[in-house]
């Protein structure tokens, strides 16, 4: 095998290596082991405002924030602001898209900022940016839009 | 406050209780507890295939695949697709977008395929399909744009 | 008024300027703009396949294929296709993405391939991929969004 | 051929016809046929604000803006705002991608605003949102990311 496929053989199988600690979780894990941690600052009707303090748990092969968590991110505090504008309480992702911008290190605090961009019967759209909160400088934008008349048939 | 900002607020804190299992978890967990369980089926030069079990701590406040998982399969299986094609070792995400298009339950067969669109010198971009194993129905389908050349400034 | 400011400014105004042409002409005039000279080569449940010669008139400010126009192709063949599987007549756009893959040059044969990823009551998805005809060399690849159930609120 | 595959055809078939007009236009047409007419109001490092009121000659098949014509302001704009940053002369797309949440009609006035979220030495990001000028309502959001350093190899 050459030298770029045996990389990218690697690459996956260095990945799933050390997850004994995987196996015995509890059923619907992915998200506490995100939102453990992180804080409302803001809601208002259209707008939240979350933060948290990256933990070890949630960094890349490096020493940042994994690109996996902020695209959760925009899923799940996005949801949450379609919500606040009064969105039923169903709905289903149909597109989530992340422009990563800068890197986020262990143990700075980062703001999670959510604006809906159009709520309406059927369809939500909103816009995710993620903060430095010492510096607001950004380290990604993105969007998530969401089917809301999940009753209806999509 | 009004029902709707109750209804936002509950669902960021619902999703950080009962997380007392994430503040032990060792550090950069978010990739093991993913790819525990994933088996590479096939790699060619600019193109992996993997497999995977949905298992169920994956899965969202319904019972199939987060959202969340799904894009950081892109993300993951992506690099992999990148690096087969001849990439340097080093690179960083760009941009991630995931359109999403049916639902996959736990414990269902899924197939993540990544097939190279462009492999230069600073620029890769991997395109990212989820099937189901069974019938090949279409998940998921994103793409992934990486930079590569990070040895020089970004 | 700095250089970049400067830069900014006549890079809007230089493409407002020689348009004496635009004023006169029909109007819904964006769509045979692109479209004249277009062939339809196949059609098929869920896809449809286009070809074109690329015309000086479409080109970008250096010699290739203006990223405007790959735009409105992934627009206009992706919902063509999305017809071609069933899809009432009616529909609006809900997002559409484009990744830039490789520059296609005046009177290149290009070929447009759209191929439906989910067409449901509410909700259909396309991709679209642009390819050079002689090479199959892939130039874009990009995704259309729909919202089909236009007759009810969106 | 089934009733599906021959709307989808008449769809494509109809885009090309009456484009009598389209033949004898000039090389490069597409920019001066969106941008004439489009003035600019504002421009600071990092940001740019047009107007424009909405021509008939770029609307779609109905009566409101056509959803190429917004992917190519959200190209063009904001490639004037990485200028307006300090960026490099040359650069190409690399990932366009928009969000529709209104329509605008013929004769609307519209504000096209770019602001750009990151400017490096090779990756540039602008964020740009078009409103409705008399009541500020979002019509579309997208995102353009550009590679910079052309002059080094791609």
């Amino acid at each position: 095998m050459s030298e770029d496929l045996e990389s990218a053989r690697k690459y996956i199988e260095k990945r799933s290596e050390n997850a004994s600690h995987a196996d015995g979780l509890p059923t619907r894990f992915w998200e506490p082991l995100i939102m453990s941690g992180i804080k409302v600052d803001l809601i208002e009707p259209g707008r939240v405002i979350c933060s948290m303090k990256i933990p070890q748990r949630l960094i890349n092969a490096g020493t940042s924030l994994h690109g996996g968590v902020t695209a959760t991110l925009v899923d799940l505090v996005g949801t949450a602001a379609i919500r606040s504008s009064g969105a039923p309480q169903l709905g289903v992702s149909v597109e989530i898209n992340v422009s990563y911008l800068d890197a986020a290190y262990v143990d700075e605090e980062i703001e999670i900022e959510a604006r809906t961009l159009r709520v309406g019967k059927a369809v939500g759209v909103v816009s995710v940016e993620l903060r430095k909160k010492k510096t607001g400088k950004i380290i990604a934008q993105g969007r998530h839009t969401m089917y809301l008349a999940v009753s209806s048939k999509m």
